[in-house]
């Protein structure tokens, strides 16, 4: 989808009027190639500005000089209710409508599943009853999708992967930006999911696409039910998450990670490779690998076995 | 659907022998109309008890003398019990008989999805594959329903909702009476569930019709994944709820209200409006609204910060 | 399914050099038969090895001299990532193929529901829209499978239950075995469920089949929305569950047994008659039955109910 600048910027009700190009996405300062629209909305990022590729930024009057010359300012107070209007530009058009899929050859697929356009599947793919593969995803060879499945548009599955009943891969993240009136106004999620080679993922489980970009399960890591993966977490390889797992968005889990059963993170983490955290516990900060954490806050388990004992003295000394 | 009164009592074991009377349905003491049966089983209630418009009530004999005189006492030990057995008179007849909606202008229905009887869709409203829509329900224009989502019966919702794939609404809720033998007698959800415009509701949720009355989820609330509302909760305007939140029953939340990923509620309580619960936060009684709690049992936020840092001192310490 | 032992030490790269003999299962050495395979892969069993019936056990070589003489040793150092290999042999087969399932009087089935092979449902058992019903499953009389239920191959589930939408039955455990270099080898779940008489399952839960077995859901239990009940589990009768509770592994729940919402177990123990586990409580040791548990590391609600005062008293005396 590519639209005029000078139509996102009417819809917004942002003054441009400057030469009009094109613009073909939304991205983060870092990320945002020279045909997309960016956001400036947290000073903490203001070190990013100079270096942006991004063809335009909603940006409020202040930092706007620290543009580079060759991208365009667009000033508001409210960059991230901007933000949310413009992403709905950018939004993929759902219908009902799809089409025979590009599948590979030994394919067994159920009269039941329902394919959006475009869908390609490798060899050997097995689909059972009642599931739903949205537009423009991908299914590697040899990866089984038991009853009840749903895939939502331009997700990427890899070979040899299981998916079992229930689950939801590519659903919108959860992000809103927020009206003077405590009104919330969706952020379109535009992003993707994509889970590598031999992943499994149980039942029930939710996995968001990206607000933009890509939430990723990497290879050999398998997922327990009823698991939460907000968007854009980067789950690394061979991790192991049991059931009722939550993370929120734009946490990182290095390689071999292992979460216990309702264990959580808060967003924007970083868990070291190795790490082991114990059911139920809460992370509210990065954690270093290779070590256990338990409890919430999560420390380390060994003080937190300590902090137990402690509580039972305090107990019994009365 | 219509009863007699003295069929009821007949399959109830319940003596009466008065001028016959039609019932069309059970509700709550204060909420009972001259046609509804209610029941008294906490004394808590009794004040209601005088001023109750129900034509008939199971109660103890004890109380029964507290009933105006237009009320007929029907005179039982185990009135909760008989509750749950006249439930069943009320309960939705479910059938797999459906018929085509009634459906507005512009439309996109899936060839998968199924109907019940007397559907209601508004204009543009967009239902993708295998979703099941039960009897009675109404859908607002410009409504999403995401693929394999299921609607029950007596559902209504309203415009520019979105929800997500594989979430159920309208599902019973978790109400059983219980025999001396410690079995448990399902009182039937005999109430609706209602969402009001510009809810989005995520992946994998459940919210539980109310066993009278109406579960509501207010204007403007969005809802994140693996969500569970009880029956009977209301649901303030502009809520936000990170994934794996849990209401228990009867639970009030006013608006703006902010709950993080894996809290949860008590049943029967009131969350003033814009409160904020933590992540992974336990409400155990009503709390005042605009300010933030944090842990379990949830206490203000500030609080709560002293006490990890207490608890980390006594770990310390030895 | 039955193989020649040569055809699978073969692909587990083991040597035998025996008499061939008909491999028809796998299990534990306690329950294997003469012609099924077994493991031994924590020294804690190892009074168990001289009573094994299985025909062949993967064994480190130290304790192979304590197996029966009766039994064949497979000599391995990595028996459970060899238990792993093996257990692909015994995989059910998927695949979309079914046939119509043979049905007692009465029974209403909505047209899209599908069905493996060998299907046997009771009389007046109700199938609504979405349902897949998987090989080999048997469904008792007066059973209702709300809109959108999955049940895996194998599953028994019993009269008069109900089963709400979006809920997994016998889908697989989370059980794999582990390479040095950190990859995760299914081991295939060969099990199955069995859901007595009279339960009721809430939406969206996740009920895992077991590894070798069965995970039993005994009767008149009655479950809420969300949950998840791990493979191997043994849940008493009567028990009651409300939402988000999680069971993990062969854990056995006593009957009438009642969890608060997002309560949980650890693995592998028991808790007893009666037990009741409040609100988010965290069971990580067997428990004795008769009485109320709470926190996490739960214990008895008297004594956590004295931490939290003491811990209250910590805050306010600072």
């Amino acid at each position: 989808m590519t639209y005029k600048l000078s139509q996102i910027t009417q819809a917004l009700n942002i003054d441009f009027t400057g030469k009009d190009i094109n613009i073909d996405g939304i991205h983060t300062l870092r990320e945002a190639t020279s045909t997309q629209l960016s956001f400036f909305t947290d000073s903490k990022y203001a070190s990013q500005l100079p270096d942006t590729k991004a063809a335009a930024v909603l940006i409020d009057e202040k930092h706007a000089a620290l543009l580079p010359r060759s991208t365009i300012a667009l000033i508001t107070d409210e960059a991230y209710l901007k933000l949310a209007l413009a992403s709905k530009f950018f939004a993929h058009k759902l219908e009902s409508k799809g089409e025979e899929p590009k599948a590979g050859e030994g394919c067994d697929i159920d009269q039941s599943v329902r394919f959006g356009k475009n869908v390609t599947l490798g060899d050997h793919v097995t689909v059972l009853a009642g599931c739903y593969i949205g537009d423009n995803v991908t299914v590697g060879s040899d990866t089984l999708l038991h009853p009840n499945v749903t895939i939502y548009h331009g997700t990427h599955i890899g070979e040899r992967c299981i998916v079992h009943s229930g689950t939801v891969i590519g659903c919108d993240g959860y992000g809103f930006a927020h009206t003077k009136l405590g009104e919330h106004v969706k952020i379109y999620q535009n992003g993707n999911v994509i889970i590598e080679d031999d992943v499994e993922v149980g039942s029930n489980c939710a996995i968001d696409r990206a607000v933009f970009g890509t939430t990723t399960i990497r290879k050999g890591t398998k997922l327990d039910n009823l698991i939460q993966i907000a968007h854009n977490c980067d789950v690394g390889e061979h991790t192991l998450c049991a059931a009722q797992v939550g993370l929120a968005g734009s946490t990182t889990l290095g390689r071999n990670v292992v979460m216990g059963g309702q264990s959580a993170t808060a967003g924007h983490l970083e868990i070291g490779a190795f790490a082991t955290i114990a059911g139920k516990g809460g992370v509210t900060k990065s954690l270093e690998g290779g070590k256990t954490y338990a409890g919430f806050p999560a420390i380390e388990i060994r003080l937190w076995r300590k902090m137990q004992a402690a509580l039972m003295r305090l107990v019994k000394n009365r």
